[in-house]
């Protein structure tokens, strides 16, 4: 419906296709894993993440900011997730007296054990849904791509805000 | 640190190096697009969604359950979503008075504006960020590989949850 503006390199039909094609099964793949941990668990997938990420730290405990760059959320969604696993006793934060942003997440035995329980779950979910349903070239494949995407992304510089763009102007 | 356990088909290490590999692209991909639409325009990439599927219905309006099937998100996140764009007078709530179920959201000449002033920036993310980092024959091998999982995952019958699991019972 857009199609005759300048200067925008448009999709066509079949990468429109793809791109719905990738959306889909990245929002279903997700979905799917997230429902099988919170029926085992009550677990979000990114919490199970968070535990995941913390098991596997020196200590059992990282940096917010670490936790934050590791997990791939924003700094307050990341707070709002440990807070949730704070109550429940899965995590506990400390904050260094000598450095007020250097807060810590700790992951507590009791969310090891929660962890370890619900691997099973999440690992089967990841082989049954991704790898068994691809060709072991396509494994392959989807290495490549991805390791290609994470290699631009992860260099991009900071979005600029446009302080002006939520009134409308442009492109119509 | 699992690996001792029987019955479940661990991933070995080349393949929990995919796996994080597509968790970092899907997760910085999508944050990427998210962050430019927000700069530009203060929606999330999925308010956007909600919006570019509206605009494609019959009369611009679609009932809240099949927006929610079609946007891939939940009932409650999208209920959420709607009402931001419903308080910004992007979209507008209908309820039918004989089916109290039967909410639709209805895309504002506002709301289209927004969404055609911003999606040129969209559509150059999709492209900087995604077609343009593969070769021609990369995006044919997503396209095949999205298609299987889309194919696979549309397929699964609902998650049935364990009322005990999170006792973390089990596999220690």
């Amino acid at each position: 419906m857009m199609a005759g503006m300048t200067g925008t390199r448009w999709l066509d039909t079949s990468e429109q296709c793809i791109w719905r094609s990738y959306l889909a099964a990245t929002s279903l793949l997700e979905d799917r894993l997230d429902r099988e941990i919170s029926a085992a668990s009550g677990l979000s997938v990114i919490e199970y993440g968070i535990l995941a990420h913390l098991s596997e730290a020196e200590g059992r405990r990282m940096r917010m900011s670490a936790l934050a760059d590791t997990v791939l959320v924003s700094k307050s969604r990341l707070s709002h997730q440990v807070a949730r696993l704070e109550r429940d006793g899965h995590v506990r934060r400390e904050v260094c007296p000598d450095d007020r942003r250097g807060a810590f997440a700790v992951l507590t035995d009791e969310g090891y054990e929660l962890l370890v329980s619900i691997a099973p779950v999440h690992v089967d979910g990841v082989r049954t849904h991704l790898f068994d349903q691809l060709e072991p070239e396509q494994v392959q494949q989807l290495a490549e791509i991805t390791r290609r995407l994470v290699a631009h992304l992860r260099e991009l510089p900071e979005v600029v805000r446009c302080p002006s763009a939520r009134s409308g102007a442009g492109a119509k």
